[in-house]
């Protein structure tokens, strides 16, 4: 086996950076697997039923990962990374869940979450000609959004009132293909286990991205229906031992946004502008809730989650920044378009896709500080970047929910869509903790920061502070509005546009006064990305043409399938082995004298005898993923669980546009780590025996 | 003294943010110093002998702040802060002065600091006619800019070789006088006694611009000449009792900047463009700095005291914005220009400001990122932008050493006129440690920063990355240079332009590189200045007209006289007491658990038991300071060191641009407490011997 996997090393190293699937490239569709590459490269043929259970299996958190059921009794994994929206949620100053780690001996005692929902893909259509079909060539690129607009939500609306399913029509090969994809939703989501923080993110933002990592980066869940436990066909049969160096595995997860496909012009505006743009505000968003974190211990709780949050995209997005900007890569994404626009009449699509990016450059800073800061990606969607708060997402919503219930469903933004509705109710009236402090001082530096992007004496920001400085303003607006109340919210939200204008709340107020400029921006962006995806359908039709329908989209937050080998890599001329073992993660600490971030927790420095200093605890694999394949099962041939995704080392964040595999990892927990500390540091045998089938 | 108080509390609160000297406004110059308002308001009237005294027992530190003479034999204390570009030079990986403190118990102990430079103010000389008189109204601007240029040279180079003193012609209320400044220089500096950071900086980065506090931020260095303890003249004597609640006090220190004369529409500039512009690059930074210190201890310590600067930077800067965005403050602006602008042909010196703004505005980019990223003031010299690193820095005075020198002097950048010869071989040939890890990380991200703002496709920034990606190319620049080598900086100094030239080194290759761009734009920006610089002084006769020349000028890095009452403040409608004492140090740790950045030093915990509780620690006062202060003796009415300046209050930030005494206040360190830490913490009775004059 090592023969065969150094042979393969080479060759790989040879492909690496090339436009083809060469290596484990790849984030497929399920209804468009890559059987051909498992049979010829790993002479592996999984059969349709062996895709069906991994599919039905697999989780999406709508907080921003994957998952896996893992039981028949609903019990569902994740990372500790992905279930923290929802521990921050749950806790108070008292009880530091997301901190401190929780576990329900009982069933009575798992906590409900505030606002979880969890799909599950039921099935896929291909709707392509039906939502082509309604796009006429002679219509304007307003009335072809609209048109797409209308045949998208009428497809959804069917599809929910024929099966009772989530339904969202998914855009792939930006524009080349749409499929529809069913879910079923688990909206009573609680909270059975959870480490400590300091175990979860064990070497924290240093070693955020690196490897090798010892990280036990868990949290369990349990589905629940009619108020009982979930009872689930397609769960995943826990392997004990994790996985072999060099063996081969597979990757079921959501993978959040690529950019393979995109023209060059579309990556050098990412790399020189919109970036760039997203690092400014991340580093300011980071100084800023360091210093607000570091005050007291209560304000760290508070900021805890959007802290991580941001110092995770900064890291991935500097990191993107430095692919993008290395020379090598930078070639072969030119390749990769020079090959394409060879093809027969690809050549004025480019120049298209160019002319609608300085169409939406106009637009875009009131785009991005006034209705979202970035909007190329569904899953994606984001507060506006002036108005950094938790309160200002209630009333901009139930605004526009106001006014947007009084247009036909298929006009209206498809975030209220009927489609949504279930959705958007479960965000609109979490019962999350909502702190003033926080908000306001959340609120105070992005007013700061609009103001100073667009000057103080511009028309709009003199409207929006009226008259006062950012934090008077602020702190008027958060102390004022009532939507902390979840009744009041309900109260507007069914009373609708009449009930939320009756209300003059000051935040809705403002949320009215940026809506007029947010809309016009929205329109010219959507108009200018019809244009694009037009562009982009014909040269996906080339692309089909020169390499077949056989490749995989563009992520898009949906369900994917990698593969790939579990195998170590060289830096700086050292091999760095695949596996890391218990053993390695007390030396780590020792180190760094036990100071924080690599400081081990008490109970596991007290349990640290009964350990095997030699069961793996982290591993990293060749399989092609990306940001939202967090919490990804990662199976053996078998179907197995033999590992959890948490992060990709740091050579892995040029996979945003472009696939190698000569260093790029995909870093997972073990399956054997995961079973070793719950049963002997966190006394989690009942837990134990349902993940492992013997109860 | 209570009643006197509360009454000038009203009366300065109603007189705030004018735009006379009410309250204790001013930083006032030794040569115009406050007589009438300190004989008006506090009855005293200080003599000519008072003045001289404090004067020349003020010390400048070259690198950045400000200090005292203490002792008949050198002894010279300053903050910690101001000494840690010191600690952290002559630090290393065994010993960590910084963070763990120092005391020389004799005299053979005291360690020599790298690069540090003091200087005394002797003499001033107002040189205004003559320097105006070189300028002709014919000239253009750049003739005039020459002319002027020439003629301080003229000026510095003959007193200079007069006095045998560092001369300055500085410029003050922009450029409606011309004053010269002869300086007694200290360059053989060593270091006595350093407290732990954490008690220094306690707090830290949460605390800085706080109060209460309770920092000891003190740091004592002695002045040597030939070999032996400089002979002191004039020095403070130590008052062991510190200042009283509701007391006079006197600052003596260097101010660095202050922009209240500023146009409206350099305000709006910096407000909207400069501020927010520089504090993307500390937010970019800080970011970097804390991640990379975080990766382990030796990086820390590395990194420190460019983690302290650029936090503290973007505190500092943070508050400024927020004081700009004040309706209020700005308000308090427009009208302080109004009034001006009233008189006869005022306000089309205005409008030619905003004309060479607009000019100036074409090369700002080019101008931060090659030639230095603020240029304003004196004082403010730094790397540019694109290169942080300090071999470049090396890299780019010997190159320019070598080019300026073939002109004549007044024709040189002022850096390199003859009058600041030493100061440049001090920096040049320092022996601080220069780390190629940290160098690399540094530059790497400085170049990716220029990359992002110019783009990548930017022909200049092709030209600087040499086909490399920025990590790539900055790694090459760093361990292909041998500018670390002290030797071979003199060679290349001491061989001028051709063994530059000749060294073909790469570092020096890519200063060469950007000179041109640099020096284009240097001349555009200077051109424009020398315009703003003649509109200010016509102003300033015009402000002169109306007020008298009874005034202060901004503050210029140069010697000024503060004055300013021991008092409290109200926050919140909570009153903030003048004082804190010892036990409320020891209460805030157990606050905080004693948890980083709360912890007190092991050291201060053992020996609490042999502390007086009630002993002051740090006291604010009302006088009228700014960063380059930090260091200042506090003085009393009998010229006695009562305390030092280490910090200002959040809400003294604004005081860049508008005096305020409704709540801003300044910071300092109480003498007593000074003497309780040294005797019964340190174990170092000699030195209280000394500064108390016992010995």
């Amino acid at each position: 086996m090592r023969n065969v996997v150094s042979l393969l090393f080479l060759c790989v190293l040879l492909a690496s950076l090339s436009d083809r699937a060469f290596g484990d490239e790849g984030m497929w569709l399920f209804n468009n697997p890559p059987l051909k590459q498992l049979k010829e490269k790993y002479q592996f043929e999984p059969t349709p039923q062996w895709l069906e259970h991994l599919q039905k299996s697999s989780v999406r958190f709508n907080s921003g990962g994957s998952g896996s059921f893992v039981s028949p009794n609903g019990l569902c994994i994740t990372n500790h990374h992905v279930g923290l929206d929802t521990l921050q949620k749950i806790s108070s100053e008292k009880k530091n869940y997301a901190r401190d780690g929780f576990y329900a001996k009982s069933q009575k005692d798992e906590m409900k979450a505030t606002d979880l929902e969890l799909n599950v893909l039921m099935s896929i259509e291909d709707v392509t000609d039906r939502v082509k079909g309604a796009v006429k060539p002679e219509m304007s690129a307003d009335d072809a959004n609209k048109a797409r607009g209308n045949v998208i939500a009428e497809i959804e609306k069917e599809s929910r009132e024929k099966t009772g399913l989530r339904s969202d029509v998914i855009t792939l090969y930006q524009g080349g293909q749409y499929h529809l994809y069913r879910y079923k939703r688990y909206d009573d989501v609680r909270l059975v286990f959870a480490p400590e923080e300091q175990i979860a993110f064990y070497g924290g933002d240093p070693d955020n991205f690196e490897y090798p990592r010892f990280d036990l980066d868990i949290c369990i869940f349990r589905a629940y229906e009619n108020g009982q436990p979930a009872k689930i066909d397609n769960y995943l049969k826990w392997n004990t031992k994790g996985p072999a160096d060099g063996e081969l595995t597979f990757v079921s997860g959501n993978p959040g946004r690529t950019d393979r496909q995109l023209a060059v012009s579309e990556l050098a505006e990412l790399r020189d502008g919109e970036v760039p743009y997203l690092l400014n505000m991340f580093y300011r968003r980071e100084t800023f809730l360091h210093a607000w974190g570091a005050r007291s211990f209560e304000n760290k709780r508070r900021a805890e989650q959007a802290t991580r949050s941001v110092e995770n995209n900064r890291k991935r997005y500097d990191g993107y920044v430095a692919g993008l900007l290395d020379p090598d890569v930078w070639r072969a994404i030119e390749d990769r378009q020079k090959k394409l626009a060879g093809a027969q009449g690809v050549s004025p699509l480019f120049d298209k896709i160019k002319q609608a990016q300085q169409e939406t450059a106009k637009v875009l800073p009131i785009y991005h500080y006034f209705e979202q800061f970035r909007g190329r990606a569904q899953a994606d969607y984001r507060a506006p970047r002036a108005f950094s708060s938790t309160l200002f997402q209630y009333a901009r919503r139930l605004l526009r929910h106001g006014d947007e219930m009084t247009k036909p469903n298929g006009e209206r933004f498809p975030e209220f869509r009927d489609s949504y509705k279930e959705s958007l109710e479960l965000e609109l009236f979490s019962s999350q903790p909502v702190y003033d402090d926080f908000e306001i001082v959340k609120l105070s530096d992005s007013l700061t920061d609009m103001t100073t992007r667009f000057g103080a004496d511009d028309p709009l920001v003199k409207q929006v502070l009226a008259g006062k400085s950012p934090v008077d303003r602020a702190t008027e607006l958060v102390s004022r509005t009532k939507l902390k109340d979840i009744a009041f919210r309900k109260q507007l939200y069914t009373g609708g546009a009449s009930a939320v204008s009756a209300a003059k709340d000051p935040m809705i107020e403002l949320a009215r006064m940026v809506d007029g400029p947010a809309r016009d921006a929205r329109k010219v962006y959507e108009a200018q990305d019809e244009i694009k995806q037009q562009a982009y359908a014909e040269i996906a039709q080339a692309r089909f043409a020169m390499e077949g329908t056989s490749n995989y989209p563009d992520a898009t937050f949906t369900l994917r399938l990698s593969y790939g080998t579990v195998r170590g890599y060289e830096e700086n001329g050292k091999p760095v082995p695949a596996l890391t073992n218990t053993s390695g993660l007390y030396q780590r600490g020792a180190e760094h004298k036990n100071q924080p971030p690599f400081d081990i927790p008490k109970r596991w420095l007290d349990r640290k005898s009964k350990l095997n200093p030699n069961t793996p605890f982290n591993f990293v694999s060749d399989a092609d993923i990306i940001g939202g394949n967090s919490g990804s099962p990662v199976v053996n041939k078998a179907g197995e669980f033999v590992g959890i995704i948490f992060d990709g080392n740091i050579q892995s964040l040029v996979l945003d546009c472009i696939f190698t595999d000569k260093q790029a990892r995909a870093v997972s927990v073990d399956s054997a780590a995961i079973i070793e500390a719950l049963r002997d540091v966190y006394d989690a045998q009942p837990l134990v025996d349902e993940l492992t089938g013997a109860k």
